[in-house]
């Protein structure tokens, strides 16, 4: 069993008003040194182990499915788990 | 200059339909091995050097804006850029 941490972000070319309006938020509650914020997804998966290939797998799943490939970018952390 | 990374999840205990749906969504795909999906937030957060404490200001950041404490868990990375 694999758990897989998924971290989907808009590319750096891609503008992103919700963080925009996050940043203006944080000036508003009385946090100026907050200079930019961009948002992200974040995904934790759980895949049994198969006969295909793990890797393979998750890019197929993550440019399929979890993230728009045409502005974001995506990263992936594999952990393998014992079960108890 | 710090850039932080955060990552918002619900906690274990909190049902999340969202990921439920991206788990239906991945069987339907093909995907049978992906046995469990949890959605969370990822967000990067550019701080300026400022005179107060920056894990105190990145919690209260957190709390108040970021993470719903009740039904969501944080946590956070810290990493210093040098300016070019």
């Amino acid at each position: 069993m694999f758990k897989v941490k998924v971290y989907v972000t808009l590319r750096e070319s891609v503008l992103d008003p919700q963080g925009k309006a996050v940043t203006h938020s944080l000036h508003s509650l009385n946090y100026p040194e907050v200079s930019d914020v961009r948002i992200g997804k974040y995904m934790e998966l759980t895949i049994e182990k198969s006969e295909r290939d793990l890797d393979e797998v998750i890019n197929e799943i993550c440019s399929k499915l979890l993230a728009n490939t045409v502005i974001e970018d995506y990263r992936y952390e594999v952990e393998e788990c014992v079960p108890q």
